[in-house]
């Protein structure tokens, strides 16, 4: 009897390739599927509720996979995180549905960016920040911010090199798109329906062109600066 | 001309081998001087208020070096910082008088151990604390921690490879020595005139020995339990 299996599980993605498997690299996805293959006896698939580049870093990133092996969700918890390094840790395992898919099933997603504005990054921060303490016109920003929420084309603010060229859409609907002072951080927290690879790196890096005066901040802006660092990045949250 | 200058200087101590200089090991003590050197023109000794040991982070590590190069102080923290990798980062630099040292004109110091009890460490504070999730009898160990204020011969809680044999003493003040919950953390705070190699370490393992009941809570511990891991302690201030 197969069982559907759901994790939420954070990362501190410094040391790492990514979430997805490659040949050699150490990633999320492959640390997991080798410690739940290890359990199954047999290889395991891991499904993701997307992928996060190099170096971004979750809170709550959604995962999901068929296990034939009956250990109880609460062991099976402990189980990996036993076997897992420091860096990544599962929070919550639950048996759901057989049908359900992490990343088809998403209805929104949330990202934190960070970038650090005072002279001096703390060293406990600064594997999660991007440092820029140059000047910026930050209600600028803040406004532009405001413009990417809705129903877009984001081609310009796609992966360059993605095509997006076989009929797949680059229109995209964001709830929210929020920049905000948290003391010495300047935080972007975007939710959407789904995002292209690179596009909240490449908004982060839009917002910085506004600020520093070469794109106006009062409409979505005409194009794209250039990707923030993936240090800054966070997935926060995936909704089901 | 030469000139005294003071830093104050952050660490986390994860990757480096503690304070002290180590041929052919990273320390923090080594890095700075390799920088400071290069920017005198000459070797520069740069002297801590104390030791931290390998994997001990510091908030405000004190230390001081004497230089003839007329670069101004803001100067020259920013050129340290550009050098230094982003787990160090000198938050202060003054000119003080030629006779300061900071290990000898110290008059207090403070140092916080972090524990942390629940089930999960969250991998962005997996190297700042010491996981324990074991059941303790944390009043009686908040009730021991006020044990060691005042002045004690502190021996049983120093390193056991360290003999101070040769007419040392081991006599130390504590100032204050307190345990506090912070939600899932257990932190220990002690701020002391000086502290002996090990002993914050040692005072934590003690501490965790009486939440076992294996000592009585009630009076200066007899016996020092297993010195506590490195990560979870952080040098907090240095006072003069």
């Amino acid at each position: 009897m197969s069982r559907r299996i759901r994790i939420i599980v954070a990362y501190d993605g410094t040391e790492f390739h990514g979430w997805q498997v490659q040949p050699g690299r150490a990633t999320i996805q492959g640390v997991l599927e080798e410690i739940v293959s290890g359990i199954e006896g047999a290889g395991v698939h891991v499904a993701g509720s997307g992928r996060t580049d190099s170096g971004v870093h979750a809170i709550a990133q959604v995962a999901a996979f068929t296990l034939t092996n009956p250990i109880p969700p609460d062991n099976l918890r402990k189980a990996i995180n036993r076997l897992l390094p420091p860096a990544i840790r599962i929070f919550s395992v639950e048996e759901v549905e057989a049908d359900f898919h992490p990343r088809f099933d998403a209805v929104a997603k949330t990202y934190r960016y960070t970038m650090y504005r005072g002279e001096i990054v703390p060293p406990f921060e600064a594997r999660y920040v991007y440092h820029h303490p140059y000047p910026l016109q930050e209600d600028q920003m803040m406004l532009a911010a405001r413009c990417f929420e809705g129903e877009h084309d984001f081609r310009t603010f796609a992966a360059k090199d993605e095509r997006y060229t076989n009929g797949q859409s680059t229109v995209r609907t964001i709830f929210s798109s929020q920049l905000q002072r948290d003391g010495e951080r300047l935080v972007y927290t975007v939710r959407g329906a789904g995002f292209l690879k690179y596009m909240v790196r490449n908004i982060m890096g839009t917002l910085i062109e506004v600020g520093r005066g070469n794109i106006a901040g009062n409409a979505l802006p005409p194009r794209c600066g250039a990707t923030a660092p993936a240090r800054g990045l966070t997935l926060v949250k995936v909704e089901y």
